[in-house]
């Protein structure tokens, strides 16, 4: 009995996971459409020349891809060790999924106002990064509090909702430092994509220099109580 | 011999999941072309005055994504105790992809007209709930009576049908009232939304609520009864 | 060893259903495009009038997506009971599918040019149909001559490359008799999606016509017999 | 407990060909839409006229589909034997797919610029193809030196590794014959897609080849000794 019911939770796990590859999937390969845009101009340029008219169309385009794939890797590695779903997390997800749709709008702003506008339009990508961490928050603190996630990642899975935790502060931190630089705003985005490139590294990573500074505090701790009872 | 029947059954019912998941996700993703639609206009309007004077853009796609998401999260419900499928339940699913193909173009329509002629743009996006809520109510009832489900599911599917039906007559009166007025009507389809974001949840309070009358209708029996025999 | 093969085969076969199944589901999603379409000419006419003024293209949707739909579902019932594949057969797979990706232009073609050519436009559709009929029999034939498909299937396979080399010969009727008259030939197409809407009861009906010829032709032969040893 | 390690990688890795596969197909259908885009013109030539003025955009959808399609069944068969993932593996899959996402692109330049200038519209198709092949390379070098690949399977996989490579010298060939002559170039290509069609059988060849070659080597090595010895 209880095998079945197991399976039947696994079936719905990955049902949401097929709907939710499938939503990353497109919205990924649509990005390639506002690129496609360019080449449909009436004015009658060089090729090469429409290219390095558009180099913004580019850049949105590596960086909307980028984006897109960095989320994909960090749901990836957060549904491993989910094995059921309720009601609830079907909308705490469906939130990602809106904001992942909404990207290549974002990206297509990029594309289009990175020289006109270039303040306004990093700070709506940026808009976009402080929601896609609040999601992928959410999706993390939910699965953790309900016991969506077998219990023997638990520990794990404190250690992914801490590091999306931080990266709420440090996309709000980047959001309001384009308006001082955007290219300083772009440099951190770049950053965050290295660190949340490897989200399980990265915990693990995190984990460590958090013990060694408890280890660090306890053994502070005992020398103190050691000086005191020398003293 | 059963177990391989009951496998290659298995397959085929995923294989139609996985078809509807594939076009549900491309429906809610291609949502976003419409909204990029508004970037390219050759008027030279700032990107926040473009933004301000498409609000209605903004606000169809948060309501086409919120409605494909409903429905992803209904069939999701529905398919989960469905074990196995006939030629013409591909149908009765088809035909309910076949609305949520539409649903884009109901929610493009609402873009462009909500301003312009916004009782019939709101007329058409309740055509498109009134046939949602009637593929929603085929699919449960044929399953239900084709034994297509398995058979302890057979009491909450029977809660399933009737919400969906109660959904046909909502949806046929919120199209009614918007040529009465428009707003009315939206509150009454973000209600909608609102009640069925859960219906597992909402068909065991509705079921709680029958089985409620049910007993105070029999006390009230047994009471008259205790009442005639006491005189 | 022969079960992880086995497994092994039915990760293959089932890679290809997935494949597949998202080709189906975006070739069916993307034709909503070509209806979105008639929403921005730059003319200032009622929403109503540009329904009216554009019924083709409400034609052309239903009818092609009712093509991809009827497509699929003859390819899950292939499907259902192949259980491996080799290169070569990925190939015919891949000529189903880019007939399937083409489908979407097909229709488009009928949207525009149903009022103004006429003829060549159901002509255009007609071809495409021709190279869906030599697909799918392409699809049943190989799996059959090669052994894909599980023993116990054979006699039913017989039957599916049956129906679909006589959708063949009724498919290039149905195109040369466009050039005679375009609504004879959509209600022969009509007259084929009610047919292949479920191949597997098709295939069952034409199996039992052809059992009873077959035993009116013996009963015949014998009765001829009896007569002859009788005189 | 070991069995539980081994489902996990197995969902894992077949997560990552579940998006990948919804790539594939949403990047070989969109090619459609480039397809869709002459039918747009205001001009008003005739249906046939208009399809024999945009020669190019077919063959350029059937030159985009046939390179997907050979990714794909390259993808597959490399995807066979992969039972486990890590985090680098996902950014060597994701470079290909980026290459993926990319090939609609190319192909819109190609359909658009075959005419006009053809040496650049070709030289950008072929950089698309070497890095293609840089990638097909760095995926199935870096499963089989990480060892993601079922043991049994390496000696194929060293085969595989090795057509890839010469993929990149032939690529990169082909891409500066083009500015030599465009049309000899693009029959490079056509061999290589017959090449590719079938990578299982052409890494056998290649390996019978090198058999063949070693024992011959070998046998000239003994006779020689042999001739040594006599005199």
């Amino acid at each position: 009995m209880t095998k079945i019911v197991n399976d039947n939770q696994n079936k719905e796990s990955s049902r949401v996971e097929l709907f939710s590859d499938g939503v990353f999937a497109i919205a990924i390969t649509l990005l390639v459409l506002e690129l496609i845009q360019i080449l449909h101009p009436e004015s009658e340029s060089k090729l090469l020349t429409t290219f390095l008219n558009h180099w913004q169309s580019f850049l949105a385009f590596f960086i909307g891809f980028t984006t897109i794939l960095v989320c994909w890797i960090n749901h990836h590695v957060a549904f491993e060790s989910i094995h059921r779903v309720d009601t609830k997390f079907l909308w705490v997800n469906g939130f990602l999924l809106f904001i992942v749709t909404l990207t290549p709008f974002s990206t297509a702003v990029m594309a289009e106002y990175l020289q006109k506008e270039s303040t306004i339009a990093v700070a709506i990508f940026g808009f976009n990064y402080i929601l896609i961490s609040f999601a992928a928050n959410g999706i993390c603190s939910y699965a953790y509090s309900h016991h969506l996630i077998q219990e023997e990642e638990r520990v794990n899975y404190n250690s992914y909702r801490l590091i999306y935790r931080y990266a709420i502060y440090y996309t709000i931190l980047a959001f309001f430092i384009c308006f001082i630089s955007t290219w300083i705003s772009i440099c951190l985005y770049l950053l965050l994509f290295a660190l949340f490139a490897a989200p399980k590294e990265l915990a693990i990573r995190l984990e460590k220099i958090r013990m060694k500074k408890k280890f660090k505090s306890t053994r502070k701790e005992t020398e103190q109580e050691r000086d005191s009872t020398n003293t």
